[in-house]
């Protein structure tokens, strides 16, 4: 498609805005559940622009049109919006302001701004409009600008909706609904609204395939004292499953019943809504009802895993690590035999994982990276453009599977050929953070983004930063991404962040040299109790990821005797754990590489 | 003084709250500059109250008067207002609220809170009038009932103010107003008001002696483009030193002649102001003129000591830890021999430092805290309350000096006696915590609350939290504590927080042990260049204060290589740089109490 095509959808866009008197129109990469991966139908940005990359804001007025995208996509963005007449701005490069500022700085005073209401959430639509009204400009939320002009636009998905069902679905829909209905009634609320996927999958022991990685489907929710109403596209449910959660108190309603749900929500009473996770729009609709805003009772209920719940991770572990015992084996075995690529590894694994009983899907994009593809920490080969597997070398793999008992994410690297001296200190440099942060003793609650100078300092004392998080919250078979925790530095600290037993998240520092190669390693750990002390309760990190860490690219010097006692300790735990689970090559290359340093 | 006077001190505020048909009046701990130290001219929460504790804010309503204070002061508190009728308020305690959400909760719909705005920072004022306006509750900040009522009020103080000159002062006023006006520039202000003391003693080179250990006084500043204007009482001034600020363009006002300078400032002009170091008293008086808000240049400036600031700092640090030498040996010898308190040690070791040269004054008030004292981080023996030092256990010494050449902060803890094994172990966790920080490495601009878990972690991992921050900045013969950077992960991030060259901070993990004792190690430190490679700056802590740590307290097992190593290292530098500037007994322990491990 030639890029001539943008620039007529550019054009159409603003005849809309035009005939709406709109001097500034912003789309978003976001929908109306403010969901991680959208469906095609919210993909109004990449439609108008060409730039299919995650992240990225269009903001098109009569003269301008620009495109705002963080540093892992600037290049990709040049490329892709080369004649279309739209601009590559650089977000968080120096001197490149924010879209809002720069809309504030641009236009007028008495301008109009649109946005699709629908898909903003609450608190930024509130920043935004504070900065654009102290410049006298106005922001406009229920206008869909794009979608007006938006000729064969993707019909929403409609994948079935199924059940996760006991033994992995571990905490019933009552339970669930007893607790949200207790934190409602800390906040006096009537009526509690949930827009946000993993929420509702969660709350409903329901899962879909909407969209792609995360086990969702497209649902609202309203959860009042004594009344449950599940908008969703009826025909993803079937009979049986509709009677099992009529059973339940759970009424189906037609998706687009909700926007009329929430206009019908009298006067008098009171609804509770997560102003992070649900959208101005919904706000908007609710105009009758008094509004309580506070984080989804389930945003935090579901980052505790239970016991049960736990020992299903670790079943799932087992067998993630199993696949990927096979994988390596493989992997090992084909070097200097066979053509590999990074889409091959890409493939490998995936087959690897899907011959595990428990698997459904993967849980993300791998990101297989070889040498210099490494050192772009969101790096995606593609049929077009992917490295060769040959050479000297380092590999990143970074992979995970959705399991009924869990979801898994993995960082390994591992040595192609010789890795050399530098290779060697940059590896035990992201190791020795990795170690540290497996480590370490906190209180309950610290806040989590607090703890992460200390993967850092290692990695910090070699000269070297890394621009992503350490760790993430993982979901219980849900989204790979999910809060209320961030171990991430840059992260703004809300009361919500404390750490509780039961979270999982990512620990995985990194180290990238760009044009080289780069380097993480990643294992997910769980909150367990430590101990308590007349200073109160200290929590401290199981391991949950089981495969061997490459000691091939250790440089054994620069380990302490701690360090290197925690290795060996773990690699005892991988190799007992998994070695009932691998036959033959696969087992071989677990003994191989489980050895004690 | 019977506790009566002080109902009769509420009944009389209360008859003022009527008059003016308010319904509850907040009594801060705060003055128009917002200082840490209070002229006895603003205690008007200990007027009423007889709570004499740093921190406390008092709310009277026609039925209620309530102290909120920190968990320092509960048990001191409840003592002090004991037959007063006012209740200590445990602020921080779980199930209490803060005074001001107490407020809301408490007042109907309608009330009115009255609060003096001439002590109130803007921040706070738009905090309390968020949280209160939610309910209705409107806030009149134009009030000082407590001034109304106060009979023999103390007056303002009148010591005279001197100039910090060459070579001490560093830096020229012309130099601090350029840069200063360089800042105004950016933000294209026509104005700077300065109201915090050590913003204006900083930018002027003036020092004065209107509160205990901050070496300030009483004034504000108006900064315009080519004018410079201080108000402050003429008297305190001599002729000779207004002249030569008059050859630097700085004209001197009457101190009370500020409100109507604001008031004058023109509409269509700019005045930069800094919510957080200016009170809303001043933002109401400059009532025309319109405001940028924005930290404080000088804030920042000052914050980053130059090379020539530091090696006068290095300097009085040699001075300061001969002093403590001098102090410890007379304490090792006098043990056993005469009767040593805590007040004695005070007594001691501020003589001790006024026979160094450079010496002006403590830079706080000592903290010397034997066994179960040393648990209170901010306990000070009184003549009524101290105690002797005898037996076994441990002796807590917090205490610094403010010296032409720079501020001192210094935290130590020496046995008497024998010490336990369980005191070794604590000693040796805070001591390793200190040791981290003291060897960490970051990326310049790093937000000081983020290095905090490396101190903590050791101590941590002992299943011990301490309350306080980990690091504090420190000021150039000006305050012991100022900002921007604060080395404590429960303090918001700001953007103004990054780590810069320059900056002083101090160094003080503790861990305190109810009722048995407690420990902390303190080190000031500068932030200096450590390397600068494909990912930026990094910096590390040169420690700037030179005392022996004591080793007797250490659990050796405890300790790593590297810790050991650094331990030796530092006392190498101690021995090397103390040794030519002590004699006699003080030579003796040096040498002794700077062997290595």
């Amino acid at each position: 498609m030639g890029n001539s095509v943008y620039a007529e959808r550019i054009g159409a866009l603003r005849a809309a805005m035009s005939a709406h008197k709109i001097d500034a129109c912003v789309v978003l990469s976001s929908d109306p559940h403010l969901s991680e991966y959208l469906p095609g139908h919210w993909q109004a940005r990449s439609w108008l622009s060409g730039f299919e990359g995650s992240a990225g804001t269009l903001v098109v007025t009569a003269q301008f049109a620009g495109l705002w995208t963080d540093s892992r996509y600037w290049v990709q963005a040049e490329h892709d919006l080369d004649g279309t007449g739209i601009q590559t701005m650089r977000a968080g490069a120096d001197g490149v302001p924010s879209f809002i500022d720069w809309l504030a700085a641009e236009l007028p005073k008495g301008s109009r701004v649109g946005v699709d209401g629908q898909v903003v959430n609450v608190q930024s639509y509130r920043q935004w409009q504070a900065v654009l009204g102290k410049r006298d400009i106005s922001l406009a939320g229920d206008l869909d600008l794009p979608g007006a002009v938006w000729a064969g636009r993707s019909p929403l998905p409609a994948e079935a909706v199924y059940e996760h069902t006991a033994p992995f679905a571990c905490r019933t829909r009552a339970e669930n609904l007893a607790a949200i209905r207790a934190g409602m009634a800390l906040h006096k609320a009537d009526w509690h609204w949930v827009s946000s996927l993993d929420d509702i999958a969660w709350i409903f022991n329901l899962r879909g395939n909407d969209v792609s990685y995360n086990p969702v489907f497209l649902a609202h929710a309203l959860i009042g004292r004594d009344s449950v109403r599940l908008f969703v596209a009826p025909e993803k449910i079937d009979a049986a499953l509709r009677a099992r959660l009529q059973r339940d108190g759970i009424q189906i309603e037609p998706y687009d019943a909700a926007g009329a749900a929430l206009a019908a929500l009298a006067q008098g009473q009171t609804l509770l809504i997560d102003p992070a996770r649900t959208t101005v729009g919904v706000l908007a609709a609710a105009a009758y009802v008094e509004k309580v805003e506070a984080v989804n009772p389930s945003h935090l209920l579901k980052s505790r895993k239970t016991d049960a719940e736990l020992a299903h991770v670790r079943l799932a572990m087992e067998q993630d690590g199993a696949a990927l015992c096979e994988f390596f084996a493989w992997f090992e075995s084909a070097q200097g035999r066979e053509t590999v690529t990074e889409i091959t590894v890409d493939e490998k694994i995936c087959a690897a994982r899907a011959r595990q009983k428990d698997f459904v899907s993967p849980s993300f994009g791998t990101i297989a990276a070889f040498n210099a593809n490494g050192a772009m920490p969101h790096y995606h080969a593609t049929e077009q453009s992917h490295a060769l597997i040959q050479g000297d070398g380092l590999l990143l793999i970074d992979s995970g599977g959705q399991y009924y008992g869990g979801t898994t994410d993995i960082t390994r690297v591992v040595p192609v050929g010789q890795p050399s001296v530098e290779q060697r200190r940059d590896y035990t440099a992201v190791l020795k953070g990795m170690v540290a942060l497996s480590q370490a003793v906190f209180p309950r609650g610290t806040a989590a983004p607090s703890l992460d100078a200390i993967a850092r300092l290692p990695i910090w004392q070699a000269g070297v930063e890394y621009g992503h998080g350490t760790g993430h919250g993982v979901g219980y078979f849900l989204n790979v991404h999910e809060g209320p925790q961030a171990i991430s530095y840059r992260t703004p600290i809300n009361p919500n962040m404390g750490m509780e037993p039961g979270m999982i998240t990512s620990n995985e520092p990194g180290l990238y040299r760009p044009g080289r190669w780069g380097i993480r390693i990643e294992n997910l750990v769980v909150n367990r109790a430590a101990m308590t002390t007349e200073f109160g309760e200290f929590l401290k990190f199981e391991t949950l990821t089981l495969c061997p860490i490459d000691t091939r690219c250790i440089e054994r010097g620069l380990l302490t005797e701690t360090e290197t006692a925690w290795l060996n300790a773990y690699h005892a735990e991988v190799r007992q754990r998994l070695l009932p689970r691998v036959q033959g090559d696969a087992q071989a290359w677990l003994l191989r590489r489980t050895q004690a340093l």
